[in-house]
């Protein structure tokens, strides 16, 4: 019998970084009117161009969200096509004069990402049935098939525009790898049947709440990024209290820290710098 | 049979912010008099108002209270209707001149909170019995009438006055997701009874401490927080040590940093910024 | 059978606070002779009278410590009746301008505590052979009448002069709450007799250690803060070392960061603010 | 029977050293023209020497990548022949005037490494036929003689040239020591099998990432470094995300934080001091 | 049968101090030239009286090495034959104006120290022959009577001289107590086997690697230090990887951070503030 791959097939999309700020009000207040003045033209100017970033038919856009908390005060949260691209708005903020009042408290890398157990499921049996060996010529022709079919027919979820929602919870988490109980050593059907019931409950909030899920493995100190827009934020605590008690959440789930921030556009930066909320 | 959630029904109330400061004493003393007096008179102005929130007839509070240790000098906790409402409180501090001042040490978000269990156990049963599947719209509808009528009867505790003890203990804690022992793996009638002791514990101190909690899943690093208030601050100590025996905490509780205040008004704010205790 | 709590009686006397500072010698350096004698007097004055706090019986007083090590340079320790007084104590340093010289590295809060394991499998013993059910008010009577004796007859114990040992060993600690290893569901008995061989190592070192145990659930980051002085510094190191092999602790200790001081009085200030130990 | 070692031959090449900075732009966009072109000009003059660093015949050079996110701004890469160059290398930066405008923020010290698996398994048992025992002098020089022709052999992998590629992606790892999985308990066969599963993933990326592996046990505080250098980033996640399904990842690895970043060459260091990507 | 105590015999000898500082290169670059001669000249007097210590017949040394990485720049590592001693010999560095450009990251005290496993087993075994209880008056007189005979043998261990070697590796460790897996679980018979097999891996380095012990139960935040002095760095990495396959290390040995120097003289210390390496 054909050996078939515990990998899942996935799918990358934007890239993404999420930076957040503490706003240093101390010095910022210290300023002149006519240095406020000059440093906010130049700021507005760059940051309004990040926020409508599109390109190359991608949204490519940048979101900024006034933090609540000591974890910073204000959150950046930019989607592009590359890693290349992503830093390159990194480096648009870093050298505004702005960036003086502007300490970085944390940062997230990671890669919109689609993982398709169902589809993989499918694909390996069927080029198993072809009496296709893994990781062979032909059989990796199979699977790039299906992954540039899905990649196309998924293009909205891989490169999405960033919901307009009041409210944003950014969470980085892992999958266990514990002693006895270890996400990577379970069965690929178990994990599927796992991954199903876990993103039924999400189906439930579909209408609330807006869901991206992002890569990082490789790429930062977690293994996956969740970012969860929505209008009401005690929809935040009610999906993921419930989905703590499905089986993949409550058995194998490892969170960090958790990021809640307040849309604003760029136009309200001179507002949150002094400590208005729009 | 009709399969029965495993989530207890959760009655979400106040917004609840925790901010620890570190006052910057060297600055403020070396501060001339009419600036001192120039920015005591803007904050108090502002905190006052803060202190008294009340607003479509919940409290919607600010306290103050004088920091004992390391961890920070000044720990303000407001409550507010809506983590928007709660974030403007917060910036209302950010803004003020006297924030040169204070240096943030720590927060914590979360959200007042009362496990239904008895409640959900009873409403769960009697839905099954009717042979509502859970999630279908009727058994929502079911459960969102139980929800809608405790949240009613509940309101004092759910937007509560924040108590007039002296003393303030606020820690955080979680439920053990361990490799043998996983609260989320518990069945929920093992839960309601492990609960249901725990409660016992505390009502026989139900006359020396009053002790609010709120959920913090998804909007802070830990599950719950827990704030106690009392003119005994050994009552603290007496009542988590005989908790720590009982089940559900010696097994499934994980506790982080615990903070100790001493009630101020925030008209005390002139004395505090000195080093005085009114 | 009348059931027996699991948790035993525990006295409480002194709150002690422990306070770790950074010595800020390039300022203390950088400042003019007549700086430095203002600042010392007003210090000299105030640590002083700290230092000698004898109040309605009982010693209160503060201790000075010249600490090895990069944890800290000035280690402060007081025990007074109560954490309000502890707090007035820590404010006394706190507005000096001295404290432009002192930045806080670390801190801990806690409450001399006697564990009363052998005095409580009596008492729960006998109330228990009357018939008296836990938590009953005749119950309570009982207890309360053994706290109160055996407080009066522990004072000097419970609210202790601090020993004028050379040197102070300080490290705070947890019982061990694993999945399979827990403290707090060993039977009463068990954790009795463990206590009891702990007590035995401690007894052989009684002529040349003093310990104190401070219970700080409630209060700090670990449940318990233990304080040891004496004049030759290795007999912590071998205390220590064979007390981890006694049951109690191999099994169930966790220990924080050690903390190591020299005493010095409040009158050696000056010489260690520019580095000399006297 | 003679005994077999349970350690694999290891060779051993460029020492290693990662260096992470923040860049004080704000300081620097303080500085007058003059000062920023004198400082750059005698930096520009140290690095490229560094770049460049052949000695010996081996390329020991220095490269410098744009670091993505918070933990940094410009990450440098020595490879050098011993420690002690290294730290030269270190020092001919920390003496430029440019360093007053980089903080370090982090930094990993080891050694290219080559695990011989597979030759040790036949080299200890060849030496076993002949009835030599483990770390006789006879066995000894068995296995120098093999470690002496492998080094030679390897020298271009042990001593090896930076990858031009654009990105780069560090991370240091250890082998899990837990209470039932210990992968230093493992038989050397089995630890044998499991590398070579390993490697054979490693191998179907072999056209798309040049992956570097360095030793730090006994140098840092992780057991080994990673540097994967590739022109796509999102195959960096693909193959980890692949390999932590392999056995030695999914059950006996532990990772450290994951650092990326875009290679740029010395002479571009003004662009990336004001905030721009050549 | 007369019980026998678990823990071993062990001897103490030099209290030692690891101090790690980070130099302040650019407050150092911006000083005059005369400021710079006077502190230097202040700084060698003193750091060059530390060094060589010698009192009472031990050499009581100082000695400062060139680190690697970013954990800091400048380690001094003194033997002293008391803590005393040792904190006077830190605060003899904290009182130079040399101090302004030191910025402490780290330190470690602990006291050399030699576990005698088989010495005890055999003195134990000898007065448990005699009838001897432990801890009774007679036989602590055995065991001091041992302790004096071999402190005095071992008086050169004891009381070391820094071995001259150009490279230093330093790394704090425990020994593990798992639920399962626990040192002070295991008997002393099975510790002292498992303690004569990693020696014997010492062994085979004695020619090429000096190796201190110290204990730092009581003193310190781990409970062992390790010192290594070689002249080939890699012989550290080597060495550490070999033992960490032998039983007590496999299982029992937790590590610390990794800290790495070059051996200095402290008359170069003038180089080493602008970045150079003798």
């Amino acid at each position: 019998m054909v050996d078939i791959p515990a990998v899942p097939l996935t799918l990358e999309g934007s890239a993404v970084l999420h930076q957040m700020f503490r706003i240093r009000r101390t010095a910022w207040r210290a300023l002149d009117a006519d240095s406020k003045e000059r440093i906010l033209e130049a700021a507005l100017l760059a940051l309004t161009r990040l926020e409508h970033g599109a390109k190359e038919g991608h949204p490519n856009q940048t979101a900024f969200f006034s933090q609540v908390g000591h974890k910073g005060d204000l959150m950046v949260l930019h989607f592009r096509d590359t890693i290349e691209d992503l830093h390159r708005a990194e480096l648009a903020i870093a050298q505004l004069e702005l960036s003086d009042y502007l300490e970085p408290t944390h940062s997230y890398l990671s890669a919109v990402e689609l993982g398709l157990y169902e589809s993989s499921a499918k694909t390996y049996g069927a080029l198993a049935e072809k009496g296709l060996v893994p990781y062979t010529p032909e059989w990796n022709a199979g699977t790039a098939e299906v992954i540039a079919r899905q990649s196309a027919a998924m293009s909205p979820r891989l490169f999405p525009e960033i919901p307009s929602s009041q409210y944003l919870c950014f969470y980085p988490m892992d999958r266990k790898r514990g002693e006895n109980k270890n996400w990577y050593e379970v069965s690929m059907a178990e994990r599927q049947r796992m991954m199903h019931e876990h993103g039924m409950i999400g189906r439930r909030y579909a209408d609330c709440v807006r869901q991206i899920i992002s890569g990082s493995i490789g790429f930062d100190d977690w293994e996956w990024g969740v970012d969860l827009f929505a209008d009401d934020a005690n929809v935040f605590k009610k999906l993921i209290y419930e989905m703590r008690f499905d089986e993949v959440s409550a058995v194998y789930a490892l969170f960090g820290s958790f990021y809640i921030g307040l849309r604003i556009p760029a136009a309200a930066l001179q507002e949150i710098l002094v400590g208005n909320l729009p």
